[in-house]
């Protein structure tokens, strides 16, 4: 269950409204590596969450948490909206670059919520959620997080770098921020499972005789010429969880070419195929 | 540039047509944590890598593995499809559980396809690009490739546990080895960035004292009646990128109820709100 | 900003699982009349809010309530999957409608996610975040608020009569109830603005005498033999809004067969159209 | 079985093309709130209505009429996009507003659809047909078609502000006219169903007793600090379908927290959660 | 402008209603190859037409016919549904093969539409208006509509194969012959066009001197042992347009491999890449 | 099974990084007219292809080539993208026209992707894997063969006329060149099965008895006025595929107003409607 104060989580403020920089914070929102990914993803694991409790609290918490920062951006991006020109004319009567700013926008800012955010990315996408990964397998949606939590930073910092708005910057200082303990956090939700050699491969849970080991551990190698794949600390050396050692296989195929004969009459298809 | 030989890299053996499991098979050509999705996403973050080329050849090699796979998914599809009902009658004159299979089976397989397989997942939903993460930050993309194959291996797994069939069984062992490698794979591609220490936060480029550092390791509590979210290892030690250590806050709302003020004249805004 | 206490809004109990009824649920979580739409529509439409932040405030406070309705319902599909087959032999082996269960369920519901619900609708479609209703226009929200809860409880009927499951009929007594709520909820906000003639047309801030007003109050009839098109409430007496009357009205085209003339050399047409 | 004659619904004429009106034009075509939209609720609405037939006739009318407002609209979009650049030399050289044209346009409108109009909104994002609501309960229809008219006049008036092409502006006050007859005639519709406390709370055929009642009436508060939600008609007097009174209360949690229990085997979980 | 009588084109009539084919049936409604895509193809092929009008007037024709075909399918999907359980209980009770049926349909015909037809696949998949071709290039269009009425007519053959009802068979002869028709219709039209000679390539009005005429009529062989492709009508004789002649050539890398370079600062990239 | 070499194909220069045209070029990967939509779908066919073996290795064969146009389009857009402002101050400082690059970007491929490549279109939609057509007949996929090439080869002619660069020129004239040789190619395939004669109407292995052959020849007339519809090669003379005349009949209503009856009890309409 679920409460609000009305407040935000930390302050927003824009000196200088920048349409295009509404435009650009949309992503932030409703982008795949965006906010509502990850409460909606950190929720739904929850939900889903079998075994020890605490990591159903964990995500709930953090669910909580990410659900403010999607509340602090659309208040961002509303402010950044002021100001934009509601008409053409308004648009082309501005200075050279303001000129531009109409087509710089999601026009769907203005014209289906009136200057306000929407869960779309910054073209103008909606949101799917598909990208909602809560797989049942603990370890597995740490992996996801860590992943959510690495591009939503690289993108927080490439909106850092966009604007030079004080009040801007000073929220995504913080959002940075929030994404640095979190890539943390999930990585060392992994640790308290055990670490790479005990979490890996994921799900630890299927014996490992049941999977064909000749190629547990191969780096295959599929160059038209033959010639070896690149080597690195994946071809050699002992392998992250700790089962075995990395070698590479230059691949060859080992089925044949595949027939699956004749079409069925009445499937629909060509008379040739019968 | 790509090549083929038109064989298949591993066999692909059905010793029992199942139209049920070939519908649960698309989750692994078409699902989100499929095989379109890894092959695509690992040549996309290819082309698009800069900086040391080996991470482009690497890339593009697995890119050309993960291809191979999706085309051994899709001859099995089209093998366990061989014997589904082409009409109702031809359903009901079956045994009681063969009378479901129509049922069962993503009918756009049988409809639209001709009983072969298809780019959506178990459910008939049809694959969405918005799932290749390709961030142009290359660490990011190694914790989106480990996440892909933690959450592919997961389903390779289940779908293991699904079916009795001699050949699908065997198909799946050398599928889940894959994916142990490419676990492995890309969390040794990880340790070549450096490991955990150097790697993270992602993007470890952006100067950490450009972020809101009292916020940067701590574990927030959003609790209703203010008390302590659960402990573990990311509330207590070293953070596991080294940078700090790990805290825990209980958050109160650093900023105020927002208000955007009322309305433009000319925005589609209700009277009342101008 | 958002908390949690981790509880349940109201007791989720489930007697006898039937995770056919988890495929059903689904509907309630991620279909378009669905927990996430309302949740989120409520939430955006409170972050674009301008005018009096009584809206906000009342938005926010039934957007937190259908948060947890959302997890309510994620609970009931886990709690309905429990015994789902894994495999299918164990389908089989069931009693002949038992036999049925696996083709039954969203198969993502146990690939994907491993028994647990996901942000999907009945037939496993991902919810799609363009359903998201915020239009700047606080009238026109709360129309399309009172459409998502009628179309919502209507779906909340149909579930309830589909089970007979004790712990799911309260459970979804308690859920028709609050669309009762949200019905009136909706309508006396839009009481709340005046009522229907002061609230009508919405935008009510746009001057009606910059409409064309012949065409304003007319039921337009396109039957083809020029018969009347069906009379009712909507063809006499006053108008809803209280501006005008009805009247019916038989259309002919006022516009001529419309000539894009010849298309632009370069413009990738066939010569045959420049 | 539908009939065309070819000619436009009413005149579309363009003083001076503008390519960025014509993207702003798109939303009225393939957004959630445009003319796709309508058309095809009203036609599935009426494919689907049971009981008396007149609805049906009614719908069908006016799905009649909407499909000649996209064609009106395409007219529109192709005729603004006539005089876009064709490369990007022709963008530059023109004056620095024009300059800006090519960036302003959708890019499909040209590479795809060679200047003419496409089923996609003002952001290039097509039209999804799971907005067409049509429940199978015809209240429940008249709401949905209420909000769409609402959210569709919102946008014709913000477009009416846009552009200062006399033209169009002649066209958008016709549309808008019609926006406001079918506000009023969907309303009408309701009325001829009972008025709201005929129809109200919808779906109306199912017994209120089998509702808990103890929340049917209850506007529920979700504050963080227990303290009251916002007041106001939705919190006292007669609820708007008569059967009670409004009341406000505070809401606690009345269910526990949730436990799933641990893992099944062989479901692909992680060893620590079974 | 459209118009309608309320008909049907032709008599739509269920002697057994059958759920499951109610669902088959959804895939020419709203499949990628059914006639919600036929009837707006056609009409926004039309509405961007420019050149001679008896295209124009040619598509609006036969859209306005494919309009009347989602009626009649609507109709039949209604139909076929009545009868379907609305409980699980109902469900149970019937016989082996019915207790299938609640299975075997898309949920959402019950719970979001109350036993009608969706605009949806069989799968329950929403149709998406991005499968509407209209490319600006009339021959181009006549090219989607063959495939259109191609896998349009493969699909009815598999619906009419798929059912013995009686009526069921009628309307789909009736809906086959159609298809017959609009294959030999755009092919006709494509003649009308002057034949494959004078039509391809497509668009016809670039100058083939512009183009790598190298390339233009050589079958490229990507075999991986550099063997020769399969041989056929494509790599010998006169090429289909009349101007060249088909040879086969064993493509080798023409380009190097490619180097994006080290990443720039700022842009979020690993400090590795810089 | 598929092997790279990690060279271009054709070689991809760039002289003048244009980020507009960056944009541009991304309609021709993920646009539904693009390369990932040939790449896949020939390698769909091929792996769902029934009957004579040489369908399967033509279509492998061409798809292995048209993944590696793939590659030189991401390689070309990440090369235009280069110099593409990063802040909104460097996008100001340019030259005016220069002012409106960032606006004219999609903002994805410098927040998500880091200026590289992504698999969405010209407006920053992802493809969606539902336009791989891979019918199970192999004429069927055939027509959907060339209509591809036919939209794609007008695609590149577009991007052609609209760039100066020498390097983007020449890249594109190899790319028409294939676009030609593809059309061509599959014609010959067509005529390889017999030509129109022999392949229409396509399934040919339905037997055109069991069709409603009063309707399979006939031109249907469907304007509002009963006058004749357009005449051309459609209207008269011998059908495409030889086997009748064509000729046009006026449409009238062979059905009856359809009625569905009352709605059931229970089934959630309103109770006007049982």
């Amino acid at each position: 269950m679920f409460y609000t104060d009305n407040k935000l989580q930390f302050p927003v403020r824009v000196e200088k409204p920048n349409p295009v920089f509404a435009r650009a914070l949309q992503q932030a929102i409703g982008g795949v590596e965006g906010e509502i990914r990850v409460a909606m993803q950190y929720m739904f694991q929850a939900w889903g969450a079998r075994g020890d409790p605490k990591f159903r609290e964990l995500l709930l918490n953090t669910g909580a948490e990410e659900l403010g920062h999607i509340e602090m951006l659309a208040t961002a991006v509303a402010l950044n909206l002021e100001g934009a020109p509601l008409s053409l004319q308004e648009a082309v009567s501005a200075d050279p670059v303001g000129g531009a700013v109409l087509n710089g926008i999601n026009l769907k800012n203005l014209l289906s919520a009136g200057l306000s955010a929407m869960p779309v990315d910054s073209d103008g996408v909606p949101f799917d959620m598909s990208h909602i990964y809560a797989s049942g397998n603990i370890a597995a949606d740490m992996t996801a997080n860590v992943a959510a939590e690495s591009t939503g930073r690289v993108l927080a910092v490439r909106l850092y770098n966009m604007t030079d708005d004080p009040g801007m910057k000073e929220m995504l200082q913080y959002l940075i921020a929030r994404d640095t303990m979190h890539q943390n956090q999930w990585m060392a939700a992994l640790e308290e499972l055990g670490g790479p050699q005990d979490v890996f491969p994921i799900p630890n849970s299927h014996p490992q005789e049941e999977e064909n080991r000749e190629f547990s551990y191969a780096f295959l190698g599929f160059q038209k010429d033959g010639s070896e794949p690149p080597k690195g600390r994946w071809s050699e050396g002992q392998s992250i969880d700790g089962n075995d050692s990395f070698s590479t296989r230059l691949m060859e195929p080992l089925g044949e070419e595949p027939n699956l004969g004749r079409a069925r009459p009445n499937s629909g298809a060509q008379a040739e195929q019968l």
